[in-house]
């Protein structure tokens, strides 16, 4: 049966409505119909080509949440009614020593939900039931959605935090509006640092309990030394010796967001300070079931603005311009 | 009783022979007659006030090995007679947070045993007990020395290997040649890089199991993607973005060589590769005794040149010339 979506026909072009074959649905595979599915300035990325990776049509959309329909011969982890997510990764070999260890997002044969396949942006999705999640009870779907890839892709660094670490979060966004909320609920104290100065209320709703207008180079100076862990969710290029500074000593830069460019950072700063610079994608599956558990046991979601999938461009373009607060998401 | 020593009286100048009174012999503290101390790159550095540091006259040495001649009365961890060694940090605050997390190398008072007082280019030297270590039966005085700065240095960042992990080595100098030994003693699958081709048969007598002249382009290709733990020992400006992608994923890039610049490593490929990088300077005094109980127990020890403490202009020239093959140490 086949599957009605939005899809972009070439870089930049809006969606527009399509429909597709399924591959068959093999043993291990499940069919959802899908409610809601987060739009990530990937998807936006994706749709105009930009990591010259893209295949039109091109249907984005890897923050996928909905109702299972169809459940493979060897799903046996789901049932027909049962309400589940999809994130960015649909699949990996299950055979290598990454995928051995538990780490999937090493796989060199990872496959993303949205890259060569079809994702989200549909009224159903075909995956591998072993890269589904089931959604605890208690999240609501629509700010759900966004935890399958804002949510990890946060999460996972935050794992390396301790309760007692003093966590900065650069950028309140997408993903960084989620990681304020993770890193207080872990019981860190949390700096968040914004160009937006009238974002210092909803930091503070969110959980952040210092809140740093960064164009200020007063306050920022003030910062300096204060961090354990700096996580920067930025996705322009910043002075990274300047932030650099802001840690304390043995304190590690985390990257989470797409900066271009490269690290200005002096290596005798590295040393002296025996500080680190790490980056992180997305997160593994045993992590991504721990976040669900988490973020449910927590209450933390995403603070939404929903779309009938029908509006799906006016939807893209919010994210395209950074408009949204703080994460969009499709319902059908 | 006052101290004979070598001091340098202007930056870049030769060591004159000097005498100087030792600050009273406080509770803590204890008096070691000198056999050894080793000449390390950073004595050169602070011979020629590369850091704007040095106080004239400055007599160097911070890789110290003797014997106990007297104890303060609250020194009772020794004995007079006792063999005994000091390294690069002889003192911190002991009250901090950091120094009470066993973090003294992250104390804001840390001091340096010849910086700003003293060093081991002297018969005898007196320091806080508390940073003074026990050398274990089984190491020759000469060739231990090293152990103090150098040995500690790449020690400490390898204590983050795993037995299991692929460990490279950039460099196979005073620090080098030691991360080759201790890598090799912990189970590592261990690989030197080096500019000289002709360290490739001393490499693997150190214990490398694969050796990379780096001026090779093609074999320098086949190792991209091969190591876990990439130690950089190198003082030159490396291309850190080249140096990166020999990581596998997951894998760090550890700077304990005084490189100049910044790390020119695009952040894309941190992210991606969820792949980090940090620095690591000498270590905590746990380590120290650690890595001197695994040195003993090893037969690690560093390869040197010995030179009488008379001949020390002769002596620091070849560590200024990086002629050493690898260590240089002064007797008395």
């Amino acid at each position: 049966m086949s599957i009605h979506c939005y899809a972009a026909f070439g870089a930049g072009e809006p969606l527009r409505p399509h429909t597709y074959e399924p591959e068959n649905l093999g043993p291990f595979d499940v069919e959802i119909t899908i409610t809601h599915c987060g739009i990530c300035h990937s998807d936006v990325h994706l749709i105009d080509n930009d990591w010259q990776i893209s295949a039109y049509p091109l249907v984005p959309g890897h923050e996928i949440i909905g109702t299972m329909r169809a459940v493979g011969s060897q799903a046996t982890r789901f049932a027909v009614g049962q309400r589940v997510g999809v994130g960015w990764q649909c699949g990996s070999c299950l055979e290598c020593e990454w995928c051995l260890a538990g780490k999937e997002t090493c796989c060199a044969k990872q496959r993303a939900t949205c890259v060569g396949r079809p994702g989200g942006f549909a009224e159903a999705v075909r995956v591998d039931s072993r890269f589904v999640f089931a959604i605890p009870e208690g999240l609501a779907s629509r700010d759900a959605a966004p935890l399958l890839c804002a949510g990890i892709t946060v999460y996972t660094p935050l794992r390396s935090a301790k309760p007692w670490s003093r966590v900065g979060v650069i950028g309140i966004g997408g993903l960084g509006h989620m990681a304020i909320q993770f890193a207080n609920a872990m019981g860190c104290e949390v700096t968040a640092f914004s160009t937006a100065a009238d974002k210092a209320e909803e930091a503070r709703r969110l959980g952040a309990h210092h809140f740093v207008a960064t164009r200020d180079a007063a306050v920022m100076m003030r910062a300096v030394g204060s961090l354990d862990l700096l996580l920067s969710t930025a996705t322009a290029k910043l002075n990274w010796g300047e932030w650099f500074g802001l840690l304390r000593p043995e304190g590690t830069l985390c990257i989470v967001g797409a900066s271009p460019g490269t690290l200005d950072i002096p290596t005798m700063a590295m040393i002296l300070g025996q500080k680190s610079v790490r980056g992180s994608v997305i997160g593994n599956r045993s992590a991504i079931e721990e976040m669900l558990r988490f973020a449910a046991l927590h209450g933390i979601t995403a603070r939404t603005e929903a779309f009938p999938m029908s509006e799906v461009n006016m939807a893209v373009d919010r994210v395209r311009k950074s408009q949204a607060r703080y994460r969009v998401v499709l319902e059908n």
